[in-house]
């Protein structure tokens, strides 16, 4: 069996080490600090102990819809203060992936987007130009005429040198077809996020990756993903924040995205918290590829 | 190398020892008998010298989107005479498969489809129950009510038992919400077909394997296509028209779906023609998995 993770529930001693040993810490949401609208108790508590030691705390969250500005609302009415800056979501990843990483020249580095407002806002804030996400000409159906305008490309934008697809509750035909024909014509092919679901209600919905799976199916390509566990998401936020990997932790409660997430990206540490999507059981079985360096039951056990 | 195709081209003795050897020929229609809006020459002749031997002839399209009527009248429009009994498209197939092969009992039979007009025409022709469709009650946002409706399934229709996914050219987040919670109460999942992309105006749209391909991401199932190369198709061919497999024929222009059909069908022979999309060398290389028994430069080698 790998090497299992420390419990650090009930164990004072060994939670002020795993403090002590951290400047920053990378923060899933939904599953640890709360589940749906369910706040968490003792959530508040643990991040304001975090910060009175002088911990940096960054909300890392794969919703695409959002941008750090609404992001900061929804953590705000769950009770949660935060600053703007703090918040990392997949829209702002991508923003950033595009305008400081990828930096590809003018005039040919517009982007279309699939997407809602929040991926909007976020390349606005880095000056990135853009066509599509909730311009209403594309919130239609597909006409003949379009058929024969996408084909000699005279509806197509030329300078379009980027398809950023991210979760689009107004998916439609025609917004899938001129994303192929970007991408048919040698557009980069970017995703916030490739999460197959979106989690709500106790139940679930098309996720971002279930908007981008057409284009893969069409074109073969697969996107760069600006979310976790992608390590272009990790390279964002090392970028934007400048810290040292082997001084971070990554929290979640999901082996497959959070931890993997931190153990990709050689954090010093990786946390995980039993109140959300993985049990205990994944790890402690033989062949388990997945383990976390820490685990708690519940994150205010951080708080002793 | 895989033994080599006849080619019949030019040679009338083994052109008409090819003809008397089957008694059914079914041909794939865009690439063999026009292409686009182009009717290839000789087409008609063909098809009338096949039939004046007393051949059967079948149009097998995986054209989703319409009916069989629908699809007479376009065989019409292109100037080519043809019976409905004739016409076999994947609406069709679809149709026959839920009625006479899988013959789920009732109530539990319903069919949620996601899809254009020719499905339900095919699915009423065979007195099967459907919701969605073109219903415009389903062509719309999704609404904050939605996901609390389908979390309960107040809005889902407790009678669906199968989940058909076809070529939707209205295709929205709302419909593919509801398809995966028919599937995740443990629907049927089935396609009229997977191709990927829709060649038109000589680029390509999203194909009706691109409109299911969220579904599957979600669940991880993979529906039963009943388009070509599914064997599916070919037993809901046979059902209807009852034929001695070894004197039935193939006739297409794409390896990978026409003639890999015919092949996996154990028909009596296949034949490959050059007008569309498979070209010679991709049977000419070592290790081509897919190799017809025939071969012509053009459909209307074959009326000499």
């Amino acid at each position: 069996m790998a090497p299992q993770p420390k419990y650090l529930s009930g164990d004072q001693s060994a939670i002020d080490e795993f403090i002590n040993k951290f400047d920053i810490f990378l923060f899933d949401c939904d599953g640890v600090l709360w589940s749906g609208d369910h706040l968490f108790p003792g959530t508040v508590e643990t991040l304001e102990l975090l910060r009175s030691k002088g911990k940096k705390i960054v909300f890392v969250t794969n919703n695409s819809t959002k941008s750090r500005a609404d992001y900061q609302k929804k953590l705000s009415s769950m009770g949660i203060p935060s600053e703007i800056d703090e918040i990392f979501a997949s829209a702002y990843s991508s923003a950033i992936y595009i305008s400081r990483i990828m930096k590809l020249p003018a005039p040919k580095n517009k982007v279309y987007v699939i997407g809602e407002a929040g991926i909007e806002t976020e390349l606005r804030s880095e000056g990135v130009e853009f066509v599509g996400g909730t311009d209403p000409a594309f919130r239609r159906d597909i006409t003949p005429e379009d058929y024969t305008k996408m084909a000699d490309g005279s509806m197509l934008d030329e300078n379009v040198g980027i398809v950023l697809a991210g979760l689009d509750f107004h998916i439609n035909y025609l917004k899938l077809s001129i994303g192929y024909q970007y991408l048919a014509r040698g557009a980069k092919f970017l995703a916030t996020n490739t999460d197959s679901t979106l989690p709500s209600n106790h139940t679930f919905f098309p996720g971002a990756g279930s908007i981008s799976i057409p284009l893969i199916n069409m074109t073969g390509q697969h996107p760069i993903a600006l979310g976790k566990p992608s390590q272009a998401m990790m390279d964002s936020i090392e970028g934007k924040f400048q810290f040292d990997r082997k001084a971070a932790c990554m929290i979640g409660d999901r082996l497959d995205t959070d931890i993997r997430f931190g153990l990709e990206g050689k954090l010093g540490g990786t946390l995980a918290v039993l109140t959300g999507v993985s049990k205990k059981a994944e790890w402690e079985v033989e062949g388990a590829k997945v383990v976390p360096a820490y685990y708690v039951d519940k994150l205010s056990d951080l708080k002793g």
